[in-house]
């Protein structure tokens, strides 16, 4: 490959900044609603070890739902064919009736990165863990390589005093019999998880297994290839709520994004790259983020497509 | 009339007890579980204030969703207009969907019978009585005049143990605004309104203010001749879950059941009637009730069409 | 009755016609389309056969949708068990979904007042007439005693040319084989139907039979006081689209209305009243006619309720 | 790539024919009911213009909705920016309820694979090809490089006669202002496109284009390669109804099943494979198909992901 990945990720920051639209960032937590929508961040992590980056990669972010695929990882590592039983992989296809089609399909999630599926998980997870937040938290920086990783608490607590149509979700999921925990408890960890911060370049580094096989950066075996190869699946599939299809068409990558404004996408074998910027489309997708990575697809001609 | 009442609801008690298919007991908690099937009592009061009954009429049982209508009677007395905007008059159709309607409709309940509305009247109560438990059980004490009416604590602390799904719904309504106290605070006072304990005599009394203009049986005015009738057209449209229109249909007459077994139903300006007998059909209503409620307007061709 | 209905008429009357928000005129036909909103008329038709009305209550209109009540009179009279293990009588809840909740229930129609139950009800008809548009009108005829009346067949015409959203129901109720007949013969007898004209006067008339125990205004028994009965509950219950709830809160009489404008409404035993006025509410019910009823059921305290 | 292709294929067609559970043919009308479930066929053609095939992979069969991405290739191909104003991109996620969607989403089908997606891309092609069903012809013989091709009248008639529910969905879109031509014409042309009869040879060489930027195995460019992108984008997303998330995750390429037995697959810059076995599986999809492709991806290590 003879691509200037340095210019190419200067370009795009610096077309960014100049836009006059960034979107609207997510308000429903003080701890969100402050955060600035001048930020811009973009890192490149190649399957070679090398990186590239412009703007705010290495400022911190609550990487909210970025976390699913983490908590996915790990879940699967423990205990991969009891998943499938209590979540489905199919694309949830509409947002406005996340919880009708829980009702609908008996209590079981359409796909492990909506908030319902991610639920569930976090139940798996509370059920095989030891201390599950601390066990957790250090199965995430061990992927990035990085101790310096945290959660947010003013974060958790936030969510966990707004958050009702989590407490909605979970109680629909105890009401079907597919929530093992106590809900306070299982919430307690969902909103943990969901509020950890990293930086664009502590997140290309913690998805590099996605890209690696199931290896992290460290060449350590956390999850085999083919369940790394699933999970990129879903991700393709479901990772953008209901602009899942949208991403896939215009971006081309597996991918996952939060309401705190950051994005990963992968091209296995190939690189990982992040970006965050705080303001967020209608459908709840960081703006400039799908901008950059459309982008980047298009100028490097580098998709699973 | 020349009807002989006392005849008809003896010859229908006589039937129902031998029916060999008496329905399925509720289950969900065990105080529930626990009453007989065998159980059946029959009680009808008239507007010139006789009584007829037959079978288990004294016996008290858990009426549940029956006391949603009483809850109505106190909220529209108290604050009338401010319910409307919170909770609609519309049939909800389809029991399979309940929290997807209250998701589509953004959170305003079809009606006030349906669990979801019934706890918007709930969380009303709650912001406008002083003690409401206290002041909602004088309320139901004061309609029977009968001061030996009581929660069940144990039934409330059971529901609250396994309700998930009215969590699920309050949380929901929480989460677009429309719940304006606490969800535990509110679900406290739900659970609690549908434990109280009546047997069928104190249920027609109770109810007899519908019948009557808004008046009680002691001549007391509690809400307007105009929200009486407004409640019995809630009831006839709303009272029994997606099987409204078929008891429309078959007995035709405003009413209302619960999961206890009891259904009450009454024609304005001649009765009230109150069915007991704890097994349900399909749908949730008591299955002897509906019968023996069919049979008695068919045999007396009284119902409001 | 000391009521002086002719006065109560007159007032409503003169009420009307000043009202600046006349509702909007339906438009997707232009037979419909080019009727003023300046038309209202007024009938009142008694058990003791006496007549009050006021304004246009003499002008033939498009009686669209009221004549579902009709079809399903003369199908309950040729064929009444039948009809129901392919018609259920349960409020449809939500108009924005007709077609959704006929997928999920297996091509059973909700009731037969909505349109997917009407074109049912067609297909019966169709199956048990020798010929079936003037065996129809026949019957519309005789019921109210008036051999003038007539199908506008420009309007069928019209509606043909436009009925789109019938043609996919009628598919869909004949992908589910709940269709006998051919899909073209059914909705040419559907939209004849619905093209009948008649004015208030001849309505009156025509639904006397409801308010009279199935006897029509000359004596002659069509349905069964049981099966009046139960039209009755179902217009209640269903005769309003998404607003019969409201009807039945704020008027409170059995009634049906049409996209002409037209309402008819009934109080068993006592009177047939019907109201014309082309201008709709945002639920596809006549706004004047809505608020002259409830203005009606109001000052005479004449309701089921 | 030392893989022997040859010898994997013949591996899963001699697993294939022996399984007991060959899924159930289609039998909605006789052409497809009479087909035998012991036929199996596999075919892969690879970049570099090498052909591996097994069982039978001669035999012609109707390729159904496997047409509909060659009808969308068409349509991009002549019209890009308009279509995506009339169609979307996102998985639909549930079969039960494809017009309850339609309705929800006034007239705009989720994308060009469902039903009602391909019926809005036949009316675009019918809108801009002179000869609508020869010219179609014509582009899927070049595409095949093979004029034998051609469309089952039979087959095409008995779609007409039993294809209710494509009515419903097309006057439905109708009734929304999403179809431009007559309905008659524009199911005739669709039900004619499902009929293609192709074997997996064939078929291989059709979708040559996916898999190598636009172009045909002559060469010819037909589509750009940021078109050839998407449309596997939306294979991947949208291409096995309410199982795609599944064959995703299983399989992880893009593709298209029929009812016909039929699937193509296709990995970009790679190969193309298809797949021939006439029972279905729950979903509607090929069990043998699904499962042959499932373990192809598997034994080479081919995917996307």
């Amino acid at each position: 490959m003879t691509l200037d990945f340095q210019a190419i990720l200067d370009a795009i920051h610096k077309d960014a900044i100049i836009k006059k639209n960034k979107g609207i960032v997510a308000s429903y937590i003080p701890e969100l609603a402050n955060i600035s929508d001048q930020n811009f961040g973009i890192h490149l992590r190649t399957s070679d070890n090398k990186e590239y980056a412009s703007g705010d990669y290495s400022v911190p972010f609550s990487i909210q739902s970025v976390s699913k695929v983490l908590a996915l990882a790990k879940a699967i590592s423990i205990s991969n064919q009891s998943i499938w039983k209590r979540v489905d992989v199919e694309p949830s296809g509409n947002p406005f009736n996340e919880l009708s089609l829980l009702e609908l399909e008996n209590g079981i999630p359409r796909n492990p990165l909506i908030n319902a599926g991610a639920i569930v998980i976090a139940d798996i997870l509370i059920s095989n863990l030891e201390n599950p937040k601390k066990d957790f938290l250090k199965f995430v920086r061990t992927l990035a390589n990085d101790d310096s990783i945290s959660y947010n608490k003013q974060v958790a607590l936030s969510e966990k005093v707004t958050g009702f149509k989590n407490y909605a979700a979970a109680n629909l999921l105890k009401s079907f019999g597919n929530l093992h925990n106590d809900v306070e408890d299982v919430l307690d960890f969902y909103f943990h998880q969901c509020s950890i911060e990293m930086n664009c370049s502590q997140l290309s580094k913690a998805f590099f297994l996605f890209a690696n096989k199931g290896k992290c950066m460290l060449n350590k075996t956390h999850i085999t290839e083919s369940q790394a190869k699933r999970i990129n699946a879903i991700m393709l599939t479901c990772g953008f709520y209901d602009e899942a299809g949208e991403f896939a068409f215009e971006v081309g990558l597996p991918g996952k994004s939060g309401v705190g404004g950051g994005i990963v996408a992968l091209l296995p074998d190939h690189f990982v790259i992040t970006t965050w910027s705080p303001g967020l489309n209608k459908k709840g997708n960081s703006l400039l983020g799908m901008q950059a990575l459309e982008r980047f697809t298009t100028k490097t001609k580098l998709s699973i497509f």
